[in-house]
């Protein structure tokens, strides 16, 4: 009975996220969810990839949070155009909720839509929002045990960006056996190894990024 | 309408917890939830626990995961009494969840019992489980602005255990002005700075412990 609700939500949002991808392919914007724990970098990685992409594409973002709106207004700074969700309390975001902020956003004006989700390795993975890729944001100071312990987040990314890995020598963590592990869940996904400190791996990804919008 | 159900699942949740609190209560032990984000450092500051506390009471654990036994394996290891709860997709435990693993715990020959709750910094807050305290495990690299983003975390709290300050050196984090945002949410809270690896305020935070064990 419970697992019958749970189907049925999760139904009604995939069809609502049906619908925001046909809005967005209709306006050409190319939608990406960013997903990851509390502090492993989303916002930080938005704000680089927006610096690396000035005059090659036109980026929006929408920015969730439970409450406050600290990343928006730091996005806003950049000049492009931002909307906020806040769940209020909500421990992800869903295609309604992504419906709403794609009305306040100037999707003609937008090539490259940026979705930054709670921070949370759970509940984002089973909510699809109408993006294009998923991309998962681990980082390493949370530890290489991740993929065993949030399987379906690994399984569901088409990307995943391992982040801060400037502070790998501070640090005990298996990269090796991280990726490997990753890929064991998920052989398709595309990894790459980033710094938004020292910039590492940040033109791979971007080139990535700009490769999947020419390429459809 | 959809408050209303979420108001009457929090209210079966308490009255469950209720009545695990009593339970423990008549059995003497003291509960305590431990509450963070993924990779904050729960099960490490949980085996530091058991190692200090070893021949002055007597701790038993319960470990909360999405799936995997990885850190119930760990802290089997030490000799002490664990049960691993998997909620299956699940991103908090429920006091009905703890009260099934307390039925598996020999709850007579536990003073402390530790429960590790899922990775996850906002619905484990609104789902008391029984325990006596709330303790929240914010670490470095997450960023100094976790308590204006996550604000029912922190006003909930008894303890906040900031993690990982072995780190501060090599992270922009302004530890003053994170413990004042803290402190606004939540006045009264505790707050230590710890580090499992260098072993920095694990000796304060465990007398702290048994001095709210032998205060009951």
């Amino acid at each position: 009975m419970k697992i019958k609700v749970v189907k049925d939500i999760l139904g009604a949002n995939e069809q609502i996220a049906e619908r925001n991808r046909q809005l967005l392919d209709s306006k050409g914007v190319f939608a990406v969810n960013l997903m990851s724990s509390p502090g492993a970098g989303k916002t930080s990685l938005i704000l680089e990839t927006i610096k690396r992409l000035k005059g090659k594409t036109k980026v929006g973002v929408i920015e969730g949070d439970v409450s406050s709106s600290l990343d928006a207004e730091v996005i806003a700074r950049e000049g492009v155009p931002v909307t906020q969700i806040n769940t209020g309390g909500g421990c992800h975001l869903d295609a309604n909720m992504a419906y709403s902020a794609l009305g306040n956003m100037p999707l003609q004006d937008i090539e490259l839509l940026l979705i930054e989700n709670v921070g949370n390795l759970i509940c984002p993975a089973e909510f699809a929002l109408g993006e294009h890729k998923k991309v998962v944001i681990p980082s390493i100071p949370e530890g290489d045990d991740k993929p065993f312990k949030y399987p379906l987040m690994f399984h569901k990314a088409d990307v995943v960006l391992i982040n801060k890995i400037d502070l790998l020598p501070h640090l005990k963590f298996d990269i090796q056996s991280f990726s490997q592990a990753i890929k064991g869940i998920n052989e398709k996904v595309k990894i790459f190894q980033i710094s938004c400190v020292t910039g590492q791996g940040i033109q791979e990804w971007t080139s990535w990024l700009l490769s999947q919008m020419s390429g459809r």
